[in-house]
């Protein structure tokens, strides 16, 4: 008779509450020693309703940690060059310490001259070009994407160590990929990027210790694509057509094979709020040389 | 009665001088244009003779091509402060298009400063974050490691069209690996990135249609590691005892199974110093506003 395990569930929602928690309990302490808080600058053109869903949780979540949190809202009809200007005064303000400009933005502003135009010490969702190269050249000691550190942060938490496993990534996007690779690269992993050109997704997914899909395709991984022990990390959300969310894997069957799951929602998701927190306290303690730079990972 | 097909040889030397053919006719009409000629420096600290070796190549290649070099030498015991003052100078010298400080510096000089010293517009090696950062975010307009553009430049040449296909790297090096990966990742290549704490060397390297090994070791890649019609491309230079050179490679029985094979030296090589002249003319072009930026890939 042998008896079936199923996998450990990754509660991302608790380990991101727990690391809200020692945010918290650090921006009190920094409090403290400095009289200032971290402040985090939302940045939101256009009215599109999504948009505003998750500039509220990410104001919310400042409120919950003691983050001085200033939301800017410019209608849709706003020019790239307002935008720019409007970016270029929270880079030299004081009280603010990360800039988060909400994507997408109106199609005639340009995002690419968005993404350059925060500073980077300011780049608390680590899109700059000079934050991505420094985290691609080896130092970490910079702003990450959330998303990406949001996968790190979950495996470290459960000792999942990286170094010299197989780790296959289906996404090859600028803000959970490609800065995925980076930091997989740096810890040591065999890394495989796979996307939509790749030919045989199912054979790639079959050979990873550890697993990462964001396609944003429910039911994209089946127990089929999963070894036997394996890691496997949900980063997509997907929205099915009755409103409830899901992610590329199916759960219940992958977990009798996994070693380890992530749910969607309820993995990542809960990680990369938390992470774009730990950017902002990250980036005040920066740009006041105050605290523990690298304790961050 | 089976016939046994050796692969085509990619000969790196014949496709190096048909491009520092193409960038001589370049800088001459540019000449005309312009009364300009794009502008070398060279650094190099103190007096280690392979260094100099390379230096003096490359201040050849400059000479055959019409391109201005300067040769800037400082003493082994040049402080980090004067070397950085030096680069300093040299980013606002109008005569100079491209800086490359030959490395190693010397021990006592931080490695990652010079990096980040150099102007990114004239970084003709490729190696400043901002330069890297742009690259793997997608954005090719900007100057590229030679060695990795080399690579590219040989399979594009050779009609190797890299999209959907399995390229294995093996290397994960700052110059090399990385940026290979990215310029790979952009042509939607599925890419497999190891090194030295890869598990399943072998394995891998079998999954591939294009082999890129930089592992610095001679018989590192056998027969055995190469799928029959395989693309391989041999990076490493490894100079045997009795001072002549080969790669990874083991070139006679992997040619007998690879569908197209890079021969170690005369390989590889060759096309990074034409990629160092074309770098030196982009930054030329780049800085004036003359030209057509794109044309280099």
């Amino acid at each position: 008779m042998s008896i079936r395990m199923t996998a450990r569930t990754i509660d991302g929602k608790a380990i991101a509450a727990e690391l809200r928690e020692s945010i918290k309990r650090e921006v009190e302490e920094l409090r403290k020693l400095t009289g200032k808080v971290p402040g985090l600058a939302t940045v939101l053109v256009g009215d599109d309703p999504a948009s505003h869903v998750y500039v509220k949780m990410k104001n919310r979540a400042c409120e919950q940690l003691g983050i001085y949190s200033r939301k800017v809202e410019l209608p849709a009809t706003a020019t790239e060059e307002e935008l720019l200007a409007l970016i270029e005064k929270l880079n030299s303000d004081d009280a603010i310490n990360g800039i988060l400009v909400q994507f997408p933005p109106p199609k005639h502003v340009n995002k690419e001259a968005v993404i350059r135009a925060v500073a980077p010490e300011k780049d608390v969702d680590g899109f700059h070009p000079k934050n991505v190269g420094e985290l691609f050249l080896g130092n970490e000691k910079v702003l990450v994407a959330c998303t990406p550190l949001g996968v790190i942060k979950l495996l470290e938490h459960e000792n999942i160590d990286v170094a010299g496993k197989e780790v296959v990534i289906i996404n090859r996007s600028n803000i959970v990929g490609k800065p995925l690779v980076a930091l997989m690269i740096n810890r040591s992993a065999t890394v495989t990027v796979c996307h939509s050109k790749t030919r045989d997704m199912k054979e790639h997914a079959r050979r990873a210790d550890i697993l990462v899909s964001a396609a944003g395709r429910e039911g994209f991984i089946t127990a089929d694509h999963v070894k036997e022990g394996a890691t496997v990390i949900d980063v997509a959300t997907v929205r099915r057509e009755d409103g409830s969310l899901t992610g590329d894997v199916l759960f219940d069957e992958v977990s009798m094979k996994a070693g380890a799951i992530t749910p969607s929602p309820g993995g990542v998701g809960p990680m990369t709020i938390a992470c774009l927190m730990q950017n902002t306290l990250l980036a005040f303690k920066m740009q006041n040389g105050v605290g523990d730079f690298s304790a961050r990972r």
